[in-house]
């Protein structure tokens, strides 16, 4: 279609869809540097582990080698551990399997296992071979202090470069942030809960 | 351990962690409503695409069935979208694949590539056979006026009462978001692209 055969309307439209595209172009061709990213996926919303796995079949798609080490979860069931635990043996996955602290009501339990779940994660962190880590709700070992935050920090901080990671979870404090490359806040406007309605297998876990 | 044996700072942790414990057991019990939900990921942050792709790694985990509409996309490359494609025969996808509008620049294409779109989700949205039905980027659809609303919102509503359905995308107005049962804005605090970094493979497509 050439533009004469175009309404003043449509010619206006397209006009405007130009510049959103030239706009779009602009940053991306802006964006040069080529390596691996840290991400984290924090606020109080529906959707955070759900993006980290999201990203992980995404980068197997791809035929990329990934890593999951899940804190606290591992009591419960989840309907994409099962998937990859089955399907993907490529996949590794550490999960802390000790529930929730609020279940276990013991401290040094609770540290005794984030220490050992998080020689694992960093493991990972120091090896090459991993495109991808996804540390499922790590921050809030922080927020605990079960784990010592320069340590993870720097962990990441010194991974292969071409290595992403993706760190789950609310808070985890202004250092961690400051070592990401990208932080997205998953806001709750309103969830299904607060109207009676149950959790759901295949959407909530 | 009995509380004999356990520090004052022990009990102090175990007794908040008990509060916190019988706080959430509380909702989650109060939550009695067995049904499937609609939900919409929104905002301008990353990972509502990657969340959804999340919860059909989830769903595909329990055997369930899933349906993925791409609005908008096609085009681009998509490791999840190679993935399920070739390993799971049993999800239904159909991508619009004309790419973003600003690529196309013809307003009337948009539209006739939108509806076809759309005829594939409103016969999910009409089966019972789908678990979880995505409807990725459904949003820039209503607010480009390419789809009637009404009839959007219509469709939803109207779904097998055990089916879910996740909505994708900036935006969408106030009317989608009341037909919603979860609503979680994503919001970019800082992306990596803005630091010049490359969108990666396996991480943002």
């Amino acid at each position: 279609m050439t533009d004469d055969n175009l309404t003043e309307q449509q010619k206006l439209h397209k006009k405007k869809m130009q510049k959103q595209k030239e706009k779009v172009d602009a940053s991306i061709a802006a964006a040069k540097i080529e390596r691996g990213v840290a991400i984290l996926l924090t606020g109080n919303g529906k959707g955070k582990t759900s993006s980290a796995m999201g990203m992980a079949l995404r980068a197997i798609g791809y035929g990329q080698k990934v890593g999951i080490i899940q804190f606290i979860k591992g009591a419960q069931n989840s309907g994409e551990i099962d998937y990859l635990t089955e399907h993907c043996p490529s996949v590794d996955i550490k999960r802390m399997g000790t529930g929730f602290t609020w279940n276990t009501q013991d401290k040094e339990a609770d540290i005794k296992a984030s220490e050992d779940t998080w020689a694992h994660a960093a493991a990972m962190l120091a090896d090459e071979r991993y495109d991808l880590v996804i540390l499922d709700e790590l921050t809030y070992m922080l927020g605990y202090k079960y784990l010592d935050k320069s340590t993870v920090i720097e962990a990441i901080k010194q991974r292969p470069r071409e290595q992403s990671v993706v760190v789950t979870g609310r808070g985890g404090g202004s250092e961690l942030r400051d070592a990401m490359d990208t932080v997205s806040e998953v806001k709750d406007i309103f969830h299904a809960y607060k109207s009676g309605i149950k959790a759901r297998k295949g959407v909530d876990y």
